[in-house]
């Protein structure tokens, strides 16, 4: 992995991606005690950073490879990401999820064009469905981090970040991004190492799923103890990735965890003073930002918000902070 | 009224103002029937394309007169529009609201540094506050709409739209400006005319303060019957201005009016697909490129957000649609 591969990405992506605007409010800046730059990436395609890593991926494949089609296992952001980018692309996807995932998820799946193929949590096998689905029809599995072109995909955004941060006449400080499986951590601190090295990433996590934040602190990978049960649902990954610990070793400074509360604070002063709509896992780096400014280094700081896939009903909690 | 002068609000515009995106989603193509391209002011500074208006004016003025500060009535967009653009110069902002002014916009336009001048509407007269108060300290009115410079700086949005129209492939079809006094809808169409003459404006209202479509209609000035009682107060303004008709007269395509419900149902699909917030008067446009496509020409539709200042509770009754 290095910027080149990052940077030919980007190439890839120039018309198709959105280049999200960088966002600033005053209010935000007094609640954070600095000045806050917020990355909108729940205004890209499908509503998060995910279409990123998606068409770089399948932009990547050769012709004859990439007309047969790809496969995804994801029944979130990813899998959304996937299928616009299949669909964009002209090609078919199937999308693997577990039969109880949400029929909002699998209605917005579906409606992007792609196939849905459902497998059963407790009994199914879904490896052994992709792999014989994969070879029957000769699709390319697309992971969703573990994989250089997904990471360099979603690198893009980080030379978005380093232009705009430079025009906003920032050099220095500490960037927060919301972290799961590190792909678009990672990408971001290859991003800024090249362009922008004063600026240092910072992974930032739901509290009691930060096996990135314990996994950087120990030097070695950590797991989470448990997978489900918060509202971040959708960023919580079992561990960081092979490809992405190494990067985010090497490039990233300490982890941040935060709170539920502090979550949903954050959405309702996005909602109120950024007009923007972020979920949950999409808020932590915000949070972070607003919340834990102690822990911060630097005059601004850098928020990803990476995506806005929230339903109705827990967005109306945060709105009664609001 | 002319391109030049929206092209030199745009050049002291530049770096100041946002350049918003322009956002879309195969689901709100489903819906509407027709390709929908959304210009979302609501991420401007201050939640609203107002500050580009403010901004202008304010930048406008020679700098002995500008640093004596500037007045305006408003207790919405345009008097946050105005304190930021002010503080933003550094120069002192006073606003006239009217006492029982939501808590909310008083808070938040002090929040901005405007110093904020109450008056009782029932027995005050804010005219003889307002010119008392200009002569006393030199400040100098700037109107929310009926004003040159504030039309020019709403129309630097119009040569947005040219440019990101253009790029994406857009030439020709009806753009859906939410209207009030006619500031964005006469700049916007100034614009258009001289960067992009085949699109046109199309006014946008509530049903029930429909004065800019009627006044089109009979080709005179005609004047709401009622000034306040439904979610898109924000916009509503007695009449169309005297700068703004004639220009609207002349460019723009006949006007629209859209339900309250349909207004909701617009709120919730923006919050859906494309995560934005937008408050009632800011969705008028964007609810009639979805509901009322028999109306409209062309393949593509282009709809402004106008602004996105909206309270929770109203905001959480769209999501409950969505």
């Amino acid at each position: 992995m290095d910027i080149a591969r990052i940077e030919a990405a980007a190439t890839r992506l120039a018309g198709h991606a959105r280049r999200t605007p960088l966002l600033s409010s005053p209010f935000l800046d007094e609640v954070a005690g600095r000045r806050v730059l917020v990355k909108p990436e729940c205004l890209q395609h499908t509503g998060s950073f995910k279409f990123r890593g998606a068409w770089a991926a399948v932009s990547a494949l050769a012709p004859e490879v990439r007309k047969r089609g790809i496969i995804a296992f994801s029944s979130g952001n990813h899998a959304q990401g996937i299928a616009a980018a299949a669909r964009m692309h002209g090609i078919p996807a199937a999308i693997i999820m577990p039969s109880d995932a949400p029929a909002a998820k699998v209605a917005g799946t579906r409606g992007l064009g792609a196939e849905v193929v459902s497998y059963d949590r407790a009994t199914g096998d879904r490896d052994a469905i992709g792999a014989a689905l994969s070879e029957e029809r000769g699709l390319t599995l697309v992971k969703p981090f573990d994989e250089p072109e997904v990471i360099a995909g979603q690198g893009t955004c980080g030379l978005e970040i380093a232009e705009q941060a430079s025009e906003a006449g920032v050099t220095t400080g500490d960037v927060l991004v919301c972290c799961g499986g590190g792909g678009l951590t990672s990408g971001i601190a290859l991003a800024l190492e090249a362009k922008a090295p004063g600026l240092r990433v910072r992974p930032v996590e739901p509290q009691g799923f930060d096996d990135v934040a314990r996994s950087l602190a120990a030097g070695g990978i950590r797991r989470n103890d448990k997978l489900s049960g918060g509202i971040c649902d959708a960023i919580v990954t079992p561990q960081p990735g092979e490809l992405t610990f190494p990067i985010m070793s090497r490039l990233c400074g300490p982890g941040l965890a935060v709170s539920e509360d502090e979550v949903l604070r954050a959405m309702a002063l996005a909602f109120r003073h950024l007009k923007i709509v972020a979920e949950p896992g999409g808020a932590v780096a915000l949070a972070a930002a607003l919340f834990h400014g102690d822990a911060l280094e630097g005059e601004t700081v850098v928020a990803t918000v990476s995506g806005g896939n929230v339903d109705p009903a827990t967005f109306a909690r945060a709105l009664e902070i609001a």
